[in-house]
């Protein structure tokens, strides 16, 4: 069983002004499942996204970034979100875009809106057809449940192998007016983002320029779910939004140089943290949390390289699970991670804070007792300390266990 | 259990003029264990290795590198290889240089070469001190037992986690003569080879020019180990050696365009697949050998970007060993491989010989029965069509199974 593993209490999620969700049951997977969740954004809000980097991304991230203005520029206000699990609507060619522009099509008449004004999110199994017979006349049910308290519902209702909800708020002082940040996630296997995560929301109340959108999202997911991976599988789906309603009364943030865009960026990335920390936690089958830090690394991009490839491990991975101080994979890990000037005979290993190796092999300082006592722990900390440079990264992770192996054997069954 | 995992018959492992093998006993892991192999080649034996590129490479491999003359051209003609098991000798700093170097003198004194004519190589737990009080000892009785027809005892005694042993043996014509080529290597986890795999030894009694020696054992790399893939780890001591001990009585083959290269390339590649599937079949946990085979790609590198990712998905993987047809994950690993301008829309994927995608989505002719019958079968073979050029690759790889974890969890107890 997992460990630290709490979904957070509804109370602490936060209404977002302008911001409504409602659930409802479409029994795509199973009946009686609570698998659809509309989003109600009021007028004026402000949206943008990041998307997988799969080639084979799914049909709603297509249509997601048509509907943003992001494959050409035609996008408008966003005025609500459709989100169905069961089903991934991905390597479902011409007719899993139609299927997704009229489950749209659906959303925008329930709403008085255009069709480009809703967005599309599905998770699930790949290269089935997604049923909108069965979707399609669940939609009333869920506008019918919209309420500005039902991010905890709406949390639940998006996971699929999740165990628990992932949700979390923030308050911050913007222009001398409070603000607040909620956001929801889900995971929990094919689990390595590339530009933003399975699928994660977070909305705020702040007023910030059209313009810093694009910006800020991509900020925010490069701080957060951007450095997470369970096992290596980047998913054809993934998606991160971030929603600004503009109802706190702030003055339009239009600087992001100003200290007002620092404050919401902090409260935004703080809750999107939580959220990539809470994805690696509830990672299929973990029974460890693992923080790989990289540290005095020469640029970003080879500190995450080296995370990463210890992060990725099959053989880290299943050592953590064992609670064996077997670090001699981490050091190979390192070895091959593709840093083809790295210098071994410079960098130091600590597991928690026991220095394991220095000078290219095992500190002399070290003992298995040492190891074994970290490695003990439900959260486990891997330090590698780079001595070539002033950059850090981190990327948070979980063990491999016997449960990884038997839910996705028998994910379809 | 694996499938189709049958050791060779020793009677095939033919003896190869020049070379003979022996076994000792120096319990470095646990008591008893044949665990030493030497391997004697006659004077004059042309030997070429291909080695990882971890950058915490092995001590051994090091030297191994000093030895052969690819750090300073100072190498010069090899004598004998010795190799133990238990230990890897890696992540050893200066240390664990001084430690290989003395077994290469103690095997130098019993030869009567220079400590620079021996090979040595490692396997087993890294960042250990290697245990030379134990090896030392027990060379002599290791060259007691020299033989020319020990190939199945040293593929036994050179074996980790493998459950079989890994051998074969060819004959080819070369110039005029019978040439015969003679191969043993172990696996089978951390298995990832990056210029060559775990260890692999292949000898012929073929004559060849020294000059044509490195890009004979590279060529053979690359059509044999360094196309497997168990868990995407690579090994800090990954080692391929070629050696041709030039007493079959062939005319020195000097031209690497000539026929005679290309029976005896032929001869030495085919052992080296067989042996690289062999550790393929007998990966770690495995229940499934997969041959992940790219058609129609632009260059060598796509193709081979393409099947890596998904001969290293571990939902793939997982699939595949629950015999579920959950196909959608294939296509979700060609999407994220890497291969940014792929087009989705024109590739077609095959499973055995059914058509499963098409035109971004599922095959319309496909159904799940026909995928469920190529699933419960023992070795499958996933094909991918690109459509965008004319080169191939192939990689064999896998399943993922309770045991890899159970393997993994449990090596050091």
């Amino acid at each position: 069983m997992p460990v630290n593993l709490i979904a957070p209490d509804p109370a602490s999620l936060l209404p977002v002004a302008g911001v409504r969700l409602g659930i409802a049951s479409a029994g795509i997977k199973k009946p009686g499942r609570r698998d659809i969740t509309l989003i109600e954004l009021a007028p004026g809000s402000q949206v943008a996204g990041v998307f997988t980097q799969n080639r084979f991304c799914a049909a709603p991230v297509t249509l997601c970034k048509q509907h943003l203005g992001q494959l050409d520029q035609s996008g408008g206000l966003i005025r609500a979100l459709v989100i169905n699990t069961g089903n991934a609507n991905a390597g479902t060619g011409e007719e899993g875009l139609n299927r997704a522009r009229r489950t749209c099509a659906a959303v925008a008449q329930l709403f008085g809106c255009a069709t480009e004004d809703v967005l599309p999110f599905s998770t699930g199994v790949i290269l089935e057809p997604l049923p909108i017979d069965k979707i399609l006349p669940a939609l009333p049910a869920a506008q019918a449940d919209l309420a500005a308290n039902h991010w905890s519902e709406a949390a639940h209702a998006i996971m699929t192998t999740d165990i628990v909800a992932k949700g979390a708020s923030r308050q911050a002082q913007v222009g001398g007016k409070t603000v607040t940040v909620t956001g929801i996630a889900k995971g929990s296997g094919m689990i390595h983002p590339n530009m933003a995560t399975m699928l994660g929301y977070v909305a705020t109340d702040a007023a910030i320029a059209p313009a810093l959108m694009q910006q800020l999202v991509k900020e925010v997911a490069d701080m957060s779910f951007n450095c997470v991976t369970v096992d290596g599988d980047t998913s054809t789906n993934d998606s991160f939004i971030l929603i600004a309603t503009g109802q706190a009364g702030n003055a339009e943030i239009s600087d992001s140089a100003s200290a007002d865009y620092a404050a919401l960026k902090t409260a935004l990335a703080d809750v999107a943290i939580e959220l990539a920390q809470a994805m690696a936690r509830d990672g299929e089958g973990a029974t460890k949390f693992m923080t790989i830090n990289v540290v005095g690394g020469r640029d970003r991009a080879e500190c995450k390289q080296i995370a990463y490839a210890i992060a990725r491990s099959p053989l880290v991975k299943t050592a953590f699970f064992a609670s064996d101080p077997n670090l001699g994979r981490i050091l190979a890990a390192i070895g091959y991670a593709g840093v083809m000037d790295l210098d071994v005979n410079t960098l130091k290993v600590y597991l928690g804070d026991v220095l394991v190796a220095e000078n290219g092999g095992r500190a002399t300082s070290y003992t298995e007792a040492q190891g074994a006592a970290v490695m003990k722990e439900a959260e486990i900390t891997v330090r590698v300390v780079l001595n070539r440079g002033s950059v850090d990264a981190t990327v948070w992770t979980c063990d491999f266990s016997y449960d990884y192996v038997k839910i996705n054997a028998e994910y379809r069954t």
